[in-house]
């Protein structure tokens, strides 16, 4: 009776993990020029942090949150978002005491029991980025061309950037109130789950996939901006400007969840058959007070990992992923195993990568092996090298073979 | 109300982060040169792997697993350690096809409802290796030396190897008749748990710690190993010595776990007054088979990231984590400002990490902060400056101060 994975999770493994490696480092390489630092919060957390920071009435808590007992008969919730822990982290631990603004990046597995998908697992993976502490809009660009940069250092193509300004509480209630004037007369045209959020939540009714072609003569949210919503908007497009990272003002994107202000955008590259979506966030000033700390501002990014690996397949982009070995050994006899056994380690410490045979094959096959693991060198011990101290090194790019010092091994690599 | 993290997990936070930064890049590197390839695993799996891939009898499985129902009604678990999965895996996408030796490694989170002390975390984290496929004892000794080695290069101090052999399957048969042999007679001066584990499990008796001062006339295992389990171990050793790597045979070693067979080992440091287990493992050329696979032989660690943390701070350890921030930018004047967040983003674009000023504070407090984030340079645009396309670079090192051409910046801290 073999075992098998549990449906909606994957086994990434040689030669595929590769990818995920190379687009993590990338991850924290712009981190590091971002000036943005790592935080690691735990992969469970107290189940009501989720339903406070995510929203009661959002999919997410409704219906897929992995959300157990644990022994000490506790509720506790494996995370399916990055931002909640992130916040519960910078209020518990005070990071809002510290004097420059709070820049911080995550990556790392959520978890949500959807129906599993292409790009879409139960356990998947995301790149986020939160910065607390200020309300400037160079922040809010800052973010954004954080993303953008991302993404287009990837070498993905068709990178599109959305913006929107779903403005501050004040707007939001105004806009709120057209909304539902304008869905009220047609109620009755729109799907059961739409009726049920004009009250709820009027905003999500424009996600509705089912009813968009009603929504042609909806309000802008752009009309509803008061005087500071509209400058703040103004600003983060100067900024974006003034970068040159391109962009297109979509004033339908409100990004469904309650918390976001002001700022809200989204990623986007050319996917199967469509645009893809890779990712997204926006400003959310009042979160880390709903969630019991200060009055801090905060902004910041979510981005797919399953998703920015299935784009990258499908635009067919070749991520520079290769890391050939240094040299592969074989050894002809037990007294040359011995001190291949030697070299091996010697050239492992001086910082190389070496490999030999551990199958008992013939020389042939293990010359396979070289060829396989795509060795810049082999080397080959008999007897009669070891005897003199030698061993016979080839280049296999050049071909060229010759027979150098056992002890100077380590040097004729270098 | 402010939320906290659950009990037993910790939040890794800038400043601390970075340490588990630079153990993992040396553990990744160093797996690169042994030619360990990373293999990554679902955080949870079906529940009844871990029954069968850790035992019934342990402790882990009776006490310690985060076991849940999910919304299909099945039973899983978080993993509880990291080699049950990685077999799994290796048997679900049959890796065992391929020619070479399979090697692997994997870093991550693990999980067991423990009581939460200094190193022990209910969410603790490891790194692991694991190789199937091949019985060679070079391998064996390669995979402790890998450990020694990356215990070593971490800078870790009185490193030291402990070895030993639990003997083939006849042999630990044997073993086990003589151990129940010795322990019958002396059954009533030993703990209840002791008792309990005479017939289910004797050699776990022996990790007794209230019952060590009466296991001095133990028998030791070493004396039961058959012809192979010698032979076996006496090319370990043989191999650890070609090599250079120290280490001690510890006939008592016998890591708990029933899986393993011939080879054991574990790694220690100078600790908290005393000697600390930094991470083990052994051989186990049964438990493929066991949870469903062909017959393939497997050899393993895992290393506990938490205690080599624990250890690193207690020897003071440094490591080098140092990333100095490139350049600090100070605008004076709102023209500056934009023409700052575009030279920010050049700069970043071109490889530099580059800060600048979120808060409205004043030119003071801003290279305060460029204090604070180590920066290598600050650069300083005021109007006038602006107006004739230059910008003041100062050298935070030596002190020197120069004016250089905005369009030339990249180029000037390159």
């Amino acid at each position: 009776m073999a075992f098998q994975k549990p449906t909606g999770t994957q086994d990434l493994l040689p030669g595929s993990v590769e990818k995920w490696q190379v687009v993590e480092e990338k991850a924290r390489e712009i981190s590091r020029r971002f000036n943005y630092r790592e935080i690691r919060t735990p992969m469970f957390e107290q189940t009501n942090l989720f339903v406070r920071g995510v929203g009661e009435t959002t999919d997410v808590v409704e219906k897929e949150m992995y959300t157990f007992e644990d022994k000490g008969k506790r509720s506790m919730t494996l995370r399916p978002e990055g931002t909640a822990g992130v916040v519960r982290s910078y209020v518990e631990n005070k990071l809002y005491g510290e004097p420059d603004v709070t820049k911080l990046y995550y990556i790392g597995p959520m978890f949500r029991y959807e129906r599993p998908q292409a790009g879409r697992q139960r356990q998947f993976h995301q790149f986020g980025i939160e910065a607390f502490g200020a309300v400037d809009p160079a922040l809010d660009a800052e973010v954004i061309a954080f993303g953008y940069q991302f993404c287009r250092e990837l070498g993905l193509k068709g990178v599109q950037v959305e913006i929107n300004s779903v403005g501050n509480a004040a707007s939001r209630a105004a806009y709120r109130q057209h909304l539902v004037d304008f869905l009220m007369p047609i109620k009755d045209t729109l799907t059961k789950e739409s009726q049920a959020r004009i009250e709820r939540n009027p905003l999500r009714v424009l996600d509705s996939k089912d009813d968009q072609d009603k929504f042609g003569g909806a309000p802008s949210i752009l009309d509803s901006l008061d005087e500071e919503s509209r400058t703040h908007f103004e600003k983060v497009k100067q900024n974006l400007d003034a970068m040159g990272v391109e962009y297109t003002v979509n004033p339908r994107l409100v990004r469904g969840l309650d918390y976001y202000t002001l700022t809200a955008f989204e990623f986007k590259a050319e996917g199967i058959g469509a645009i893809d979506t890779i990712g997204g966030g926006g400003r959310y000033n009042g979160l880390v007070g709903d969630l019991g700390g200060p009055d801090q501002p905060g902004i910041g990014f979510g981005i797919g990992l399953e998703r920015i690996q299935l784009i990258l397949e499908h635009q067919g982009v070749k991520l520079n992923e290769a890391k050939p070995l240094d040299i592969y050994m074989v050894a002809l006899g037990e007294a040359a195993e011995t001190e291949v056994t030697k070299q091996l380690f010697k050239l492992r410490q001086a910082g190389f990568s070496a490999e030999r045979d551990y199958l008992g094959r013939k020389m042939k096959a293990q010359m396979k092996s070289a060829d396989r693991f795509k060795a810049r060198y082999t080397a080959i011990l008999g007897e009669d090298e070891l005897v003199q101290g030698e061993i016979a090194l080839k280049n296999m790019e050049t071909g060229e073979q010759r027979t150098v010092k056992l002890d100077q091994l380590v040097e004729e690599l270098g």
